[in-house]
């Protein structure tokens, strides 16, 4: 397999966190999304992405989007060990956690939207900051509600294996350190999240641990 | 089953479209998002769903929440006819269209946002129309793209039978009409659309056929 990945793309490292708990070996091909306009945006690369996103996953012939419907596809093509429960009522509250991140938080914070923020509308880089921040706090505020009160939760966000749900916290909670957010206001999601950086699946995975990092 | 849905919600009826293929019978919640401040926000529904956001769907003691949660929930609890076709490949394809919609198009553009860019930045009307319609037609055209070029491409997003990719794009489809998105310019996305509307499953789900339509 091949992975084309940004190493502080939070969406690729989603997969990378798959890849590595599944001990799934894959070469990394660096799709750098700041350099000379956007890697993302070359001709070559859009024949295989037609968002012009990452990751990309290719398979032999297969090539596959979407970080989560690549998650899904891994999980059903190397179910060991898994990363999402057996029960339909608990793969669906997995799923639910990691769609709240990848739905309700990332996508109104990633690049193209703040980009259309500054040089569309002109929004003042301190707005910006704020934008930002408000989206990320508003959806960990909610994640935290639930993680701290659902008994599902454990060293992970469901007990104490890894799942999905995981592999979509822990990029989301690199970026919002990144960007000074105080994590430690959400306790739940800050101690999975340190959690999971003490293990060696993880690790591997990280942004700072990827060819390209800077 | 109990679904709590608002008539206008996409995610909301990308759910009632998946029960409606599948012949679940369900009684239905209304939770009306624009009255009273927002009845997702009562205390009383946030308990359901913490992030105060429809859908929910209550099934026995299960509370599930998150719209692409729910279709995978149904699709394994409920297998027929099936929303998802049977190769991983295939799979991993329909889910990422449905991604593509859930992800990329739909949360940059939901109430919360554009509250946001009205009360907080205090953009214009019309830039907040553009806005609107900047986030669909970007992400209209990526998708249009990938249909129009993709042999599996039939009378729906995978062949000839509706899926999950189908459940995403009907409602938005019909979001980007009520915003006056001039859909033609999508000659597969409309074509795809135009067909699920004459099919009674889908008509069944739409907005004006709820008991909260207005």
């Amino acid at each position: 397999m091949k992975l084309y990945s940004y190493f502080r793309s939070s969406a690729s490292y989603r997969v990378r966190i798959a890849l590595s708990l599944k001990n799934l070996p894959y070469d990394y091909a660096p799709i750098h999304m700041l350099r000379d306009g956007g890697e993302q945006f070359k001709p070559e690369y859009r024949k295989l992405n037609h968002d012009a996103v990452v990751p990309t996953l290719v398979d032999g012939d297969d090539v596959l989007t979407q970080s989560l419907a690549i998650i899904e596809y891994l999980e059903e093509t190397h179910p060991q060990p898994p990363l999402l429960p057996a029960a339909p009522r608990d793969r669906a509250y997995v799923r639910s956690i990691a769609l709240q991140i990848a739905c309700e938080i990332h996508p109104i914070d990633n690049l193209r939207v703040l980009r259309y923020l500054k040089h569309t509308l002109g929004v003042e880089e301190a707005a910006k900051d704020a934008w930002y921040r408000h989206w990320v706090e508003a959806g960990f505020a909610t994640l935290e509600e639930h993680l701290a009160s659902d008994t599902r939760t454990g060293t992970f966000c469901f007990g104490d294996t890894p799942t999905m749900a995981d592999a979509c916290l822990v990029p989301q909670v690199f970026n919002a350190r990144r960007f000074k957010i105080d994590t430690a206001a959400f306790p739940t999601i800050h101690r999975i999240a340190d959690h999971a950086a003490s293990l060696e699946a993880f690790a591997r995975a990280a942004p700072g641990a990827q060819p390209d990092a800077e």
